[in-house]
């Protein structure tokens, strides 16, 4: 027997930036009404689920369908709060299709802030933040997730690492490090960043740099040549799998 | 000092069907002389990287220049051949976009074989296999690998299963397996396909089917649901790290 429609969990998610609780109202904007009410049709009563990165998963009721606005009310909490562990991606940016994956793969995967990063060999100098950032915003609501990472505004790799606080481990994917290991197991748990390079490498002083900081590690993903969305979720899993939550 | 051009390594890869050894000459399609000779403006002289998937990577030079065909002869050999683990991936199609990116990602982590298949949820029904077997090749071309996976026909999951060579170990990604482990270092080394299921996971009967199986064992990618995609990569990366020739 199909249940009833009110029982059903909600297909529809919602990243709101209002806060969530039990018979909370919640204001729609217009971009929101005219999805929900113009582009999906919903009607008064109709659930969809609310998150906002802080209050866990709601299922809300419409209250008030307009065509400007609209009245979302929270009902019941259908999820806890699911925040990454303290995990950073650090990546130079490739062309844009392949950055926007790359920011959906690290929604996907669990990080906590995603840097753009322009190295020596970085051919994009600029990125659209607040297209990234509405990018990782659509993908939690996809994937499940009720954390959207905050996405930082394109910074230089060298004045990153001038300034980096070191009780921050960095994990850098180096194409070279033939030696370097592949399982993470005998790491340090604690705050880490992942840094993948751009298409051509890592220049010889980034190297340099990097293998001079006691915080910075080499990882190897093995003998064939990655692009840097596939390296990404790489590191990303080893990461997760032995140091992160998916243990 | 820049060196001079007949001693770089060549920057375009082919994908060739015939056999390289020293001095043996190649004779090109209409199409890969289109592409070297009219976009890409090769002359006679000319340096180009190929590989067969048997024979490693070869530098070849340019010996006859044509519009409608061409002669390469091998020089040097640049690499050994790097034949992947015999590790396969079996995946249920999705959309268009996202099957050439699993195709294209899988040649990149590695794999012996890709074969799609046909689950009780999965929406397509139909798969070009001639076009996503040129997309592995293109992507064996463009990610340095020497070899490249063979795309199989289509094959509903339930018939793969029922014919299995037990000796083949399954890895399988469930979202609803929050116990199974995510770490592989305990896992036999061998024959191993990685089964990635479609958006919708696998069906209850498909999943009582794996469970049966003892050559079947799940893996947990985490609280997050991962698209099919993202799914195929980490698993990959896991299975390489611990398993493949990552280490």
């Amino acid at each position: 027997m199909v249940p009833s429609m009110s029982f059903e969990k909600p297909k529809i998610r919602l990243c709101v930036d209002q806060p969530l609780a039990e018979e909370q109202a919640v204001a729609l904007s217009r971009d929101q009404a005219h999805y929900l009410f113009g582009v999906m049709r919903l009607e008064r009563g109709a659930r969809v689920a609310l998150f906002n990165g802080r209050d866990g998963e709601w299922a809300a009721e419409v209250a008030d369908a307009g065509k400007r606005g609209g009245t979302l009310v929270c009902r019941d909490r259908q999820a806890a709060q699911g925040t990454p562990p303290d995990l950073w991606l650090l990546f130079a940016p490739v062309k844009k299709a392949r950055t926007d994956f790359i920011v959906e793969k690290a929604v996907e995967m669990g990080v906590r802030r995603i840097l753009p990063v322009q190295t020596d060999f970085t051919n994009s100098e600029r990125l659209r933040v607040d297209k990234q950032q509405a990018h990782a915003v659509e993908a939690a609501e996809q994937c499940g997730a009720t954390f959207v990472p905050e996405v930082a505004e394109m910074a230089r790799l060298e004045r990153l690492l001038s300034e980096w606080d070191t009780t921050r481990q960095i994990l850098f994917c180096d194409e070279t490090a033939a030696g370097a290991p592949t399982i993470l197991g005998g790491l340090e748990p604690g705050p880490w960043a992942v840094l993948i390079g751009p298409e051509g490498g890592f220049s010889d002083r980034e190297r340099a740099r990097l293998a001079e900081m006691d915080c910075a590690r080499a990882v190897s993903l093995g003998p064939r040549i990655l692009r840097a969305e596939t390296a990404a979720v790489a590191a990303l899993a080893l990461w997760q799998a032995h140091l992160g939550d998916w243990t």
